[in-house]
């Protein structure tokens, strides 16, 4: 056996033990009975332990290092197997653990601080967190700042002062937009929508988009998600809410379009990086571009609303189509990022990536986050949270340790933008195709601009490559301009 | 740490890989998408590989064979883990390999051949099975017949002729029985019973005796089935048959005996053998303890009757409780081992016995399967199956190669009627506390007699002990004369 097989065999296995560890996650958010909790945990440390054992064993790194690629495809999985494995031992085990074990606690203490809406309650828990993250920074190594280190692991590459200018660009943008915003109607759904009802149509309309039930499945959870065992088992969850229809339909498009990544995946490639995606900021960049720019679109809803007014024939009676897209892309500074639309959820993630550069960076004590919080929210948003748990204590992802993560969702934005107006030059009769009803070509669009190349090239390069021009945020800006303030909505 | 400590480590390790495994299984019966059944294949083949590395390495030999025991705890740990060495580094891995690959496919072979009804399509693929089996018996050593090395997997110390002696004592008292059995009813079940409330009902029953949500779930497949993943984490599954409500209940009721016994092994024993359950015998003899004594049973239906009857209003108006009890109840030979009665059920088995333990011994050519098969239905059972699919191509278990397990189906029904007797003199009441709707108290009578041990004993020292007998079929024998023949049903 060659060194690029031995490799691709150790690969496969560190492959299908993160399938299995998917596997656990996915039981636990669906049909784990709650005390099975406390041995849940305890599988997937062992399950985790013994991948990471595998892919930082003598034999790998032996292996690794006297690999000679040949080809181009060895070329590029030689480059990220090094960064995975430079990864995989830069953080001792007795840290990895104290990590775990660390964040495991915070996240409780952290349901019982928003429970009480107490901020205080929770600032011990986070302090620890901040200052293990930090440490996390120092042991993965970085050229100009900390932050940088932790941003990396979610988006490789990408450094916090292309981050800041980015950020920059598009307050500048869309602050003043937002302001400048009227909104069409301001009617609203009313009556009761079946959950059966709603569930067939999103299972009507992921198929549409090129998800297959045969390789893939549907179920509830409190919140959605998607996971992948393997290009051939990919799950996604929606949650139903019984007084409005979009919810759930919008969670199933936006999981879809992370899970048709997942599947596109080339199956050739599995257990090399070949076979994964490139970042979370790519794989939100599927998910954002199909429940942005196709499900909350004109034409997506000229071919489906009357179909939608088939499940809900009493409650949509006095809804136009007009009407129905208007309500699907009202603008309203809220409190809660996972409720904002398209124009004020960037800002939402602005806000946190901020706070959290500076927490990492040890220019902010954890005790001012809520001052600070709300003041970035009445100067971005114009709006003031009345308690911590509509504030700073909303998100899950701090006490998880997952810091350097949010600014892959904007991130993922400005990708989907940038990919959008490239999909349309290959494709001017979008429009029409779409409102026939036609979904399953956007998806073959996007496997052979995106997922047939697995990790083979960063997300600039490849966007750069795909449109021809330099990486900004230009599109991005500009697409919220087209469609909140310029384009007649009528 | 000392030795022990260290045996239990890897214990647990080991015990939470199984777990692991079972959950790989259980998805895969219950909402496995289909595309998802080749990558599952290989994850479990990986997992089952890992788990077999840990418990053959060469520092876990070391530390067993170092290990002095000191408490009866840890001799009897001692006793249980070295056998367990000794059966996981008897089989060389390529036979290991080899065995799993052919009985895939022979797997595959089978459900053909039943399918078209015809067993020489299924004879080379068995006659590999057999071959590979009687490889195996050798692998693991046995001191009278090779049949012994395959029983000993499934009922260990348990030999041949201890069974050939049970089943002959078996054949001596049924088949006299079953030919003396005259029916009571005729009636039948007619209309529709919905699944809803049937799984409602089914619920109900098997929360009564004892099994708690909390640390377990229901679902549905095409046959009941029941797996743990740890004591806090047992799940069952059912059928409904939407013409009568007996198979889902029962199915129900046997598989949460199988998990009450799951449940009730000592969470502090896990990752030791006193944390397991002694046999596939003893498994049985929980769920049809469950399943025939008591939901079989008169006090139950006095207790629950009137309640399955508000669940079916107009289905069961006019079926008495005797009635429903005699339908029940009902004896009847019939060509399919699982569909069968109490008093035939035995006979199904001693004919797999019989012919699986000939061909094990050399002392019968595959080829002739169908006609001894037919032959032996004509004597013990009186009727002659009219293909082999409902003959001969029924199982599964061959094809899997599960030769030795068979018996294990009747060995738990006699393990039962020991149990139940014991049962019965703790608990002169348990009539009269059944028909009040009392249940959970049989399962605490289980625990204590049963669940608490682990293996800390083999089956029939267990029994002996509690009964204060010596082990025979007699108590078997006795109670389905007593509830077939003599006892006035109505």
């Amino acid at each position: 056996m060659n060194s690029f097989n031995k490799l691709h065999t150790i690969g496969k296995k560190a492959a299908h033990l993160k399938g299995v560890i998917h596997l656990l996650d996915w039981d636990q958010e669906t049909y784990l009975p709650p005390e099975g909790a406390e041995p849940r945990s305890e599988q997937v440390a062992l399950v985790s332990s013994i991948r990471h054992d595998l892919i930082t064993s003598e034999t790998y790194r032996q292996t690794l290092e006297s690999f000679e690629p040949d080809t181009d495809d060895e070329k590029a999985c030689h480059r990220e197997w090094m960064r995975d494995f430079k990864h995989a031992i830069a953080l001792p085990s007795s840290f990895v653990e104290e990590f775990a074990k660390t964040t495991s606690e915070a996240v409780e203490v952290w349901k019982e601080a928003r429970q009480k809406s107490d901020f205080s309650l929770f600032a011990p828990a986070l302090k620890k967190v901040m200052n293990l993250s930090r440490q996390k920074a120092e042991y993965l190594g970085y050229k100009e700042t900390p932050y940088d280190a932790l941003l990396d692991d979610y988006e490789p590459d990408t450094t916090t002062s292309q981050i800041e200018v980015l950020f920059n660009d598009l307050k500048k943008e869309i602050i003043p937009l937002l302001k400048s915003i009227k909104n069409k109607t301001d009617k609203k759904l009313t009556g009761t929508f079946g959950q059966e009802e709603q569930l067939s149509f999103s299972r009507k309309i992921a198929e549409k988009m090129g998800f297959s039930f045969k390789s893939g499945r549907l179920d509830l959870t409190t919140h959605p998600f998607c996971t992948s065992l393997h290009p051939l088992d990919n799950r996604i969850t929606t949650r139903v809410y019984t007084e409005e229809p979009i919810s759930c339909l919008m969670g199933v498009i936006h999981e879809t379009g992370h899970a048709l990544y997942d599947a596109g995946l080339p199956i050739k490639w599995f257990g090399t990086p070949l076979g994964e995606y490139i970042s979370m900021g790519m794989q939100e960049s599927q998910s954002r571009f199909w429940e942005t720019r196709i499900g909350q679109s004109r034409p997506f809803w000229s071919g489906f609303y009357k179909e939608l007014q088939t499940y809900f024939p009493t409650q949509l009676k006095t809804i136009s189509e007009e009407e129905f897209y208007n309500i699907l892309n009202r603008v309203e500074p809220t409190f809660v990022r996972v409720e904002s639309d398209e124009v004020t959820y960037p800002l939402h993630v602005i806000l946190r990536f901020e706070i959290e550069k500076a927490l990492i960076n040890d220019q902010l004590p954890v005790e001012e986050i809520p001052a600070l919080w709300n003041q970035k929210m009445k100067d971005y948003l114009g709006i003031t949270p009345p308690n911590d748990k509509l504030g700073c204590l909303q998100d899950v992802h701090w006490s998880c340790g997952h810091v350097g993560y949010f600014p892959t969702y904007t991130l993922g934005n400005m990708y989907a933008a940038i990919l959008f107006n490239a999909f349309k030059k290959d494709h001017a009769d979008w429009e029409s195709r779409v409102s026939n009803g036609e979904l399953s070509f956007i998806n073959d669009w996007q496997k052979q601009a995106v997922h047939q190349h697995g990790r083979r090239y960063r997300s600039l390069p490849l966007l750069e490559k795909i449109s021809n021009a330099p990486f900004s945020a230009k599109p991005y800006t500009d697409y919220l301009k087209e469609k909140y303030q310029n384009h007649p909505r009528s």
